[in-house]
């Protein structure tokens, strides 16, 4: 068996328990837009499915992380190759996370339908929740075709994600002052916010994984664009 | 050679290779005290030491890759042992993004030290990273101990140190409305305290997996204290 023969099954394997992690990315994105409808709708019963969706990716995560340990046990990839078969691990590690929270939300929906709604919010949280799932399909989609500019362009919108949750966050500060029976609602309510913005932070880790697996470089040793890193450094004088 | 034979040299293996996890931990904690000390004292000299100790822990995670790959070509471990086994590259990657933000908070500080000092800040910003290095400390030994209760107790810690930056965030708004001189200030001091924010979401992180490892549940399918999900919940009438 030549080493190019070697080599392509190690290809065949890898794609193989790559298209395992698209297959978990895009239950994951669903998920994160079926708790935040639920959410905004005060849907119970599509809360209660996506608490029972998360199973079946904690499963999917064990099947790639078993998958991935027979390719390394049966093609002892080294290298490049070995940075390749860890990165499905990592990701889909990230992955059952971002699902992790997507099963919180709903599980904070059906506790909020026993307290008062406050205004608006579930809309802005739905804004963010849409942002987040947008940037784990963006960066699936630079994983698999290895665009490292794409991973950058999913890294820098992470900050809007960020300002989001800040902006939530005064928010629900004003609406507990303004009324202390919004106080339950809001704390929930900020937890959700605050589980978004963490789906975010994972689909950034998984972009600077991309990045490094396509450029070699830690995305903290490229010169990123000015706006990226200090995005309201444009306001100063 | 017995079945009890390679239970054995697998336990070896792994535990050789939590040794090393157990020192990047330790270097990762350094760095994150190192760079708060470096930004309150405007050590330039300090911060430019964490930038480059950062390239030791990044080899020392290839190095723990290396090896856990090896255990899995080797021992080709199955259910609970390959959990064990892929668990210790899932660290490792928790703490290397840890360092990287250590990194980060250095380079801001050699960019802060061309800027007017905000009052203050720099001393809760090390309050905040030292409850994070606690957080690391206690979680690294959860794990090596396999002790889910410290593990439980350093998520529980997570709530605190997200009160501390948003308890920050908002001061820093407050700076930036008062004088706009402090804006550019603000904004480094704002991510660093985000990245220190976000330490702590990777300690939690590795407290989850330990959770798991040794209990078998996801966090979230267990019944938590309320103080710990819902902390502000005790204000309510």
């Amino acid at each position: 068996m030549s080493q190019e023969h070697i080599s392509s099954a190690f290809d065949r394997d890898l794609e193989a328990v790559q298209a395992l992690v698209v297959k978990m990315g895009g239950m994951v994105e669903q998920q994160i837009l079926d708790a935040a409808e639920a959410l905004e709708s005060r849907d119970e019963e599509l809360a209660q499915r996506v608490r029972a969706q998360d199973k079946a990716i904690d499963a999917l995560e064990e099947q790639i992380n078993e998958e991935a340990a027979r390719i390394i046990a049966l093609r002892a990839p080294v290298s490049r190759d070995l940075r390749l078969t860890l990165s499905v691990i990592k990701i889909a590690a990230s992955l059952e996370r971002a699902g992790d929270y997507a099963k919180n939300i709903a599980k904070r929906t059906q506790i909020l339908m026993d307290v008062p709604a406050v205004d608006g919010s579930s809309k802005a949280i739905r804004r963010m929740a849409q942002a987040v799932e947008g940037m784990l399909k963006d960066v699936l989609d630079a994983y698999i075709q290895r665009d490292p500019q794409l991973a950058r362009d999913v890294r820098d919108r992470d900050v809007e994600v960020d300002q989001m949750y800040n902006a939530l966050f005064r928010e629900f500060l004003t609406y507990m002052m303004e009324d202390p029976r919004n106080i339950t609602g809001c704390m929930h309510l900020h937890f959700i916010a605050k589980n978004i913005e963490r789906m975010g932070d994972h689909a950034t880790s998984i972009a600077e994984q991309v990045i490094y697996l396509v450029t070699g470089e830690t995305p903290d040793e490229e010169r990123p664009k000015q706006s990226s890193v200090i995005p309201m450094d444009t306001t100063e004088k």
